[in-house]
C-alpha cells in the first residue's frame, strides 16, 4: 500500500487560492482537498461537509482536548481546524491530501509532518490584491484596510514554505502547481512502492 | 543573477534515455545539456562539441590533473568526465544544466554539488531491455550479456537518485522529466531571486 503526500497550500486573501486548487483537484486523480471544521457562520452557499464542517465551540474544543486536530487556530473570535483522522486514513489509502491552511497551521503541520510539501500563492501585484479584496462586496474601509494588514501579515511567512507560485497567469499557475503534484510522485522513495515488481523484475 | 540548478540523469543503456533528453531540451527554455569529454572513439554520425569533446588519454590526463573535472571515470578501457567550467558558467548564467552520467558520476557530483537534482530512468521491462541491448547491432552473445550484466550494475544504484521515471510511454516519461524541472523553478530559494521585485511590492 502506497503513502500519499499532504500538501500545505497558503496564500493571502485575495490571491485566487480556493479557484487555483479547484482547477488543480478537477486536473489531477489520486488527490483529496481537506475539509477544516471551523465555528465560524455558515454563509449563503456554503455546504456542510464541502466547504467546511460547521461546529460550535463546545464541539471544537471537545475535539481539541481529545487531540482529534493536526493543527486549529483562533482567527478573531472562531477556531478553524484539521481533523487528524481524515487526512491520516487518505494518506494511509495512498491519497495526496491538500490542505489550505494559513502559516500558523502550516507550522504546525511541518513540525508533525515533516515529509510535507508546502505552497505559497501569491497575486500578481499590489494592485489586483487590492482590487479583488475590494471586490468582496464590504466596502467598508475599516475592513479593506483589516483585509490587507492581514493579506500582508499572511504573505510574510512565504520563505518559510517550499515552493512559490504567484498566480499571474490562472492556467500557468495550475500547471505549476500540477508540476510540484507530479514531481512529488517521482520521488524514489514513492516510486519505490508503484515501482516495486518492475525493479524486482529488472534486477532480477 | 539567479542561480541554475543541475540535474543528473543515469540510466542503463537501452533505457532510451538520450532520446529523453533531447525531447526534454526541445521543450523548455533555460536548459542547457553538458557535453561530456571522452577518450572513447568517435562512431559514425557522432559530432564532436555536440555528442562529446573527443580527446586524447595524454589531455583527458592533463585535465584530471588541472582538477577540471566535475566528475570522471574509467569504464573499461575509456575515460568519461564533465569539464569543470562548462557546467559552472551555465549555472551562474541562471540556467539549468543536465548531466547525462553514470552512477559513479553522479555521487560525485552529489558529494560536490548537494543541491543538485538527480533522476534515474528506468525502461518499461526486462524483456524491452533485452531487446533493446540486442537491437544495437552488436549480436555477439558475449557483448550482450555484458551489456546486460552492466545494465543491472546501473540500475542496482537507483535508490541513491532523488526521482525514478519508467520510460514506459515516451510522452509520459517526457511530461514527468519536465514537471521535475518546472516544480524545482518553483522552489522558494530559486523563486525569491526571480520574484524579488514582486515581493518587495506586496510586502511595502
Amino acid at each position: 500500500m502506497s503513502i500519499g503526500t499532504l500538501f500545505i497550500v497558503s496564500a493571502p486573501s485575495g490571491a485566487g487560492k480556493t479557484s487555483l486548487v479547484t482547477a488543480l483537484r478537477e486536473s489531477l486523480e489520486g488527490f483529496t482537498v481537506s475539509v477544516s471544521h471551523t465555528t465560524r457562520t455558515q454563509r449563503p452557499g456554503e455546504v456542510h461537509g464541502r466547504d467546511y464542517f460547521f461546529v460550535d465551540h463546545a464541539e471544537f474544543e471537545r475535539m481539541i482536548a481529545a487531540d482529534g486536530f493536526l493543527e486549529h487556530a483562533r482567527v478573531f473570535d472562531n477556531y478553524y481546524g484539521t481533523a487528524r483522522t481524515t487526512v491520516e486514513t487518505a494518506l494511509s489509502e495512498g491519497q495526496d491530501v491538500l490542505l489550505e491552511i494559513d502559516w500558523q497551521g502550516a507550522r504546525q503541520i511541518r513540525s508533525l509532518m515533516p515529509d510535507s510539501i508546502s505552497i505559497f500563492i501569491l497575486p500578481p501585484s499590489r494592485r489586483t490584491l487590492e482590487e479583488r479584496l475590494k471586490a468582496r462586496g464590504q466596502d467598508d474601509p475599516d475592513t479593506i484596510a483589516r483585509r490587507m494588514r492581514d493579506a500582508i501579515s499572511e504573505m510574510s511567512h512565504y520563505s518559510e514554505y517550499d515552493y512559490l507560485v504567484v498566480n499571474d497567469d490562472f492556467d500557468r499557475a495550475v500547471a505549476e502547481l500540477r508540476s510540484i503534484v507530479i514531481a512529488s510522485r517521482l520521488r524514489t522513495r514513492r516510486q519505490f512502492e508503484a515501482c516495486k515488481d518492475l525493479i524486482a523484475g529488472l534486477l532480477a
